[in-house]
């Protein structure tokens, strides 16, 4: 058992955490697929053994609770007595699917250990209320910062309406993140570019500029690496925007949306668009915080930021970006493109300070990723 | 003797590598003060036991060989027989002391190992040709690779002329080194800059731009963390310069050497700095690559570049930088000023990559180390 990739330290302080674990990473296979449901992983513990697991896998589809539940019981074990692990608190309304804490109740779980209540001030704790009403055991708070972190895009969607935004930039040591002519193939290596991939693929959208397609025309899918791609969003006031895009080129995976203001969007362009299926929203005011609030309410839990320098900075400024991938390459190209252009500071002292930082070298290249504390 | 803190690898593969790693270790008592010389470290060992040991410390001083050998017959140890190691071959011929191939010769030394041969073409090989000749056994190369890095600016300036150029800059994580308003007071945490400080105590010169004097009026001292200060040069085609710059403060550590352009200077200034003390030297051309030259000449072998974007691409464009240091804080400012500007590339692909790259974290920064490969 020992040997199972499932178990990632092997050194966890007791069996909680352990079993804790094992639920993050299940629940980790809804990674990018969940939205606007969180990341849920659970598994079934009966003397030290695990008779059942599951993950929440979309949206409309069984919490993990009710997939571990009727794994356990397809096993032809006992389900009788024993430990119900769950990242996240059972829900106990009716939502798109039952409450799992009466498939809990029902299945006769003795003992319910939970990561972390449910960020929703409205239900949270409530979960916990039902089954310890009902006579279960019930455990709160275990691996809680690994849970609060796998699902940071979750919490921060349902206490703000808005997607966890992430800005995502490749530069070169003397931070450029393109040639003066706006040349940025490529910047880091083949290694980092493929954690970009990874990174999209956990992103329910990604958004970029129209200057960005008019010079770079990028895919921004993630190049089959994953099922899943993010809804790719351009913002254009004027859809002044070439007709051969690759971003045009949309199926049932592979889809875009083209945010635009009303007053001076280009009606030929939009009537292109519409007729690929590629969905135009003419907004009154478009700007990022806008564009933010629209995909809050169509779900969007985690949105990535890849543009250019004045659409960061309005991100950064509007408040919409919440961390930052900042992948550094080792060379050095002289002027050029900034990654973030101004956007009111005069003082070095009034610079974003950045916490929780990590860095991680990927192939010849670098990743610093961290928090905007606003 | 294992406890000592001259063994930093207790997992030397070899008493030779040790012993070498130990000639290094004195050898960089001398970092930024043997200019024009090498940093040179010699032991002396009989019988597996350490019987003495010196260093070079500073031009006009004798050589490390022969403070090794005079501190072992001052220790009484008979030291015919013993075996002498030295990171950089032994010197054959009179300059500004007599050759230490005729020392370690007369005190009876049996064997020489010698981390790298003398860079200089015209005497490389010679030493130890010398010692063979005598009868005694020459052992070349131990440590090779450590012994060329610890000297590579000697060796650079040997083989070139010019000194070895490191181009240091500290910026944000994207990629700023100032405000739009020039402020950049700090950028980087307390240790970043005092790593600064040590770095510039290794350096024989620190050179800045007239812009630098006038936005940030810097020190570009050691802070008295060494006794050592490298020489501060200015380069101003103008010397538009204002007469209350910390530059101007010297003594007999804290040195400070203009460059400006014959038909353009400001004699005002001149003449302020003059009566100064303040070595002012009128070149026929101002540029990055004379004013390597003239410190070429008065023997520095590492030079640092701390200045702005403009120059800082002169010098990299001129081929005067051979090293990068970045230093890079965990912080956002949103525009302002670039660490280095055009110098030509409109290609990332012809980008200048670096090379033998090393990252290391400073407090809450980090630094990010590179060879410019020309």
């Amino acid at each position: 058992m020992n040997d199972s990739p499932f178990f990632p330290d092997l050194d966890a302080e007791n069996e909680d955490q352990k079993w804790m674990r094992l639920c993050l990473e299940l629940a980790k296979q809804g990674q990018g697929i969940t939205s606007p449901n969180p990341m849920v992983g659970s598994v079934i513990v009966k003397d030290g053994r695990l008779i059942g697991s599951g993950f929440h896998p979309k949206v409309g589809q069984p919490h993990a609770e009710v997939y571990a539940i009727a794994s356990s019981q397809s096993n032809s074990e006992s389900i009788v007595g024993a430990t119900l692990y769950v990242n996240l608190e059972p829900c106990n309304h009716f939502g798109r699917t039952p409450p799992c804490t009466e498939a809990i109740i029902k299945a006769g779980i003795r003992r319910v250990v939970v990561g972390m209540i449910d960020p929703d001030g409205r239900v949270s704790g409530k979960g916990c209320d039902r089954l310890v009403r009902a006579g279960i055991e019930v455990t709160v708070g275990v691996e809680e910062q690994a849970c609060q972190e796998l699902n940071e895009a979750f919490v921060y969607r349902v206490k703000t309406n808005l997607p966890f935004g992430i800005l995502k930039y490749a530069m070169t040591l003397d931070g450029k993140i393109a040639t003066h002519t706006g040349h940025s193939y490529w910047i880091t290596g083949k290694s980092a570019r493929q954690q970009v991939h990874i990174l999209r693929s956990t992103c329910d959208a990604v958004i970029t500029g129209g200057n960005t397609i008019r010079i770079d025309n990028p895919h921004l899918t993630t190049h089959n690496l994953t099922k899943h791609c993010p809804l790719r969003v351009v913002m254009s006031r004027t859809l002044d925007l070439p007709k051969d895009a690759h971003l045009w080129q949309v199926n049932e995976i592979e889809r875009t949306l083209v945010f635009t203001e009303k007053e001076n969007s280009n009606s030929e362009i939009k009537k292109y668009l519409s007729d690929r299926q590629i969905e135009v929203i003419e907004l009154e005011n478009l700007s990022t915080l806008t564009v933010m609030t629209e995909l809050g309410k169509r779900g969007c839990n985690q949105v990535l930021w890849e543009c250019g320098g004045n659409l960061a900075a309005s991100a950064i400024a509007e408040g919409v970006v919440q961390k930052v991938y900042a992948f550094i390459a080792p060379k050095i190209i002289g002027g050029g493109l900034e990654a973030i252009a101004h956007f009111g500071n005069s003082q070095m002292t009034s610079a974003l300070a950045l916490t929780n930082t990590q860095i991680t070298t990927i192939g010849e290249d670098w990743l610093i990723t961290g928090y905007l504390s606003q």
